[in-house]
C-alpha cells in the first residue's frame, strides 16, 4: 500500500489571461501562489506528508511544489525533476488566446486539439517566440516535441512513472507529483484505467491535492482518489472545462 | 577547471532577533528573501549559472536556493539535499540570545564557542524546545549532533564534499552550494588550506554569491575566491563579525 499525491500547479500568469501554455515557462500569479499555500496545508492537516517529490521543469510547478512543501514543513524532502512531468506541448498555439482560438478555427477544432486524446495541434516553429528549441533545460533532448496530443503525453510520461516513481512507491515512501492539468491527465487515466475517450471529459482543478491509496499491485483503493478539499476541486474543475467559452 | 558557488542563506527571523540558531528550522525574513532574489539577479548578470544546487536540510537555505536559482532562471536544474550542509549545531546556546549570553558568560566564554575552531557549546538536552531529537528529517542519523564545533563540521560536511559534489565538479559542471556562515566556513577553509587559527576571523556574508574558479587539482586560482558583489559583501562580513556586540 502507497501513497501518491498529485498536485496540478496553482493559476498561472497565462491560466489567468486564458492563453495557451504548453511549455512556455509563464509564473504562477499571487492567486496562484496562494493556492499553492493552501494544497500545502491541507496536506499537513489530513497528515499526508510526501517523503519524496518529482516535478516538471517547469517554474509554475516548481513554485507550487516549494510553497506547498514549505507550508506543509516539507521542504527538506528529496527532489527529482523531469521534463517528462512537463505539461503537454500545445504546439503552434502557445500563446493563443484560447477564446479568439476558439472563434478562429470553431469549437469542434478547439475541442479536438484541447482534449482529443490523438490530435495534436500544428508543430510550433522552430526559433519562434514561444518555441523551446533554444532553452538550455531541453538542450539534451534537442529542445522536446513541436507539438504533443495527450496520446504523446502518456507515451513520455507514464514509462518514466513506472521506471522511476514506481519503486519509490514500493519502497513505502509518500510521493508528491507537482506537474501540469495534461501530465496529471495522462497519469490519471493510467492509474484509473480510463478509455481513451472516457479521458477527454476528465478535468484537473489547480492547487488541490488528490490523494490515491494504491493497493500492492499498485491499483487504486478508490477510483479518481481523493480530493482533499472536493467541493473545491468540483468548482475548480468546472472551471478548467469552462475555459475558452467566453 | 570547475566553478564552485558558496551562497549563505539571507537574513533569518532569528539573525534579525540575534538568536543562537544551529539547527533551529527558522525562516528568512523578508530583507532576507530580497537578498536571496538580489543574489540570484548578481548570478544571472555575472554569467554565473549552475548546473546543479546543493542544500542543507534547512528552510533557511532552502528558501534562500529557490529564490536565487527563480531570479536567475534555473530554477530546474537537479537538487540535492543533505544535513552535512546544515548549520553547525549550537548546543545548549539554541534560542538564546547572543548579547544576552555575552553578558552573562563573559566576552572570552562566548568568543570560544562562537568562532574558536574546537570549543563545542555545552550539549542540548534531548525533548528540549530547540532540540530536533524528533525531527523526522534526522531520524536516520538518530536526531543528529547534540553540539558542535567547528572542527566536528568540517569532519561531517568535507567527506560529503569530497565523495558527493566533487564528482559534478569533476563533470565540469557549475555547482551551487545554498548553506550556512559555519558550514561554508569550514568549506572555505578546506579549499584555501586555512589554519584551524586563521578560519576563526573568517566572517562569510548573508546572500552574496562567493564564486570558486578551481583548477584540475581542484584548488582555487584566486585565495578566497571572488564576490559577486565584493563591496556589500565587507560591509555584510563585518556585520557578522559585530553579532552579539550589541
Amino acid at each position: 500500500m502507497a501513497t501518491l499525491v498529485l498536485l496540478r500547479h496553482g493559476e498561472s500568469e497565462w491560466n489567468a489571461l486564458n492563453l495557451f501554455t504548453g511549455w512556455v515557462d509563464v509564473d504562477l500569479t499571487e492567486k496562484g501562489r496562494a493556492q499553492a499555500i493552501r494544497g500545502g496545508k491541507l496536506m499537513a492537516e489530513a497528515g499526508v506528508l510526501p517523503d519524496v517529490l518529482y516535478t516538471s521543469l517547469m517554474r509554475r510547478a516548481i513554485t507550487t511544489a516549494n510553497l506547498a512543501l514549505d507550508a506543509a514543513d516539507r521542504h527538506w524532502i528529496p527532489v527529482h525533476r523531469n521534463w517528462r512531468l512537463n505539461e503537454r506541448h500545445y504546439g503552434a498555439l502557445q500563446g493563443l488566446d484560447k477564446a479568439a482560438t476558439k472563434e478562429k478555427y470553431g469549437e469542434e477544432q478547439f475541442m479536438a486539439w484541447r482534449r482529443s486524446y490523438d490530435t495534436p495541434p500544428p508543430p510550433i516553429e522552430k526559433g519562434s517566440e514561444y518555441s523551446q528549441d533554444a532553452d538550455p533545460r531541453y538542450a539534451d533532448i534537442d529542445g522536446g516535441p513541436l507539438t504533443e496530443c495527450l496520446a504523446d503525453v502518456v507515451a513520455r510520461f507514464v514509462p518514466y512513472f513506472e521506471q522511476t516513481i514506481v519503486p519509490d512507491l514500493r519502497a513505502g515512501r509518500t510521493v508528491l507529483l507537482a506537474a501540469h492539468g495534461n501530465s496529471l491527465r495522462a497519469l490519471v487515466k493510467y492509474l484509473d484505467g480510463m478509455s481513451d475517450a472516457d479521458v477527454v471529459g476528465l478535468n484537473i482543478p489547480t492547487g488541490i491535492p488528490l490523494v490515491y491509496e494504491l493497493d500492492d499491485e499498485l491499483k487504486p483503493t478508490v477510483p479518481g482518489g481523493n480530493y482533499l478539499d472536493p467541493e473545491a476541486a468540483a468548482a475548480g474543475a468546472a472551471a478548467v472545462a469552462a475555459q475558452g467559452a467566453k
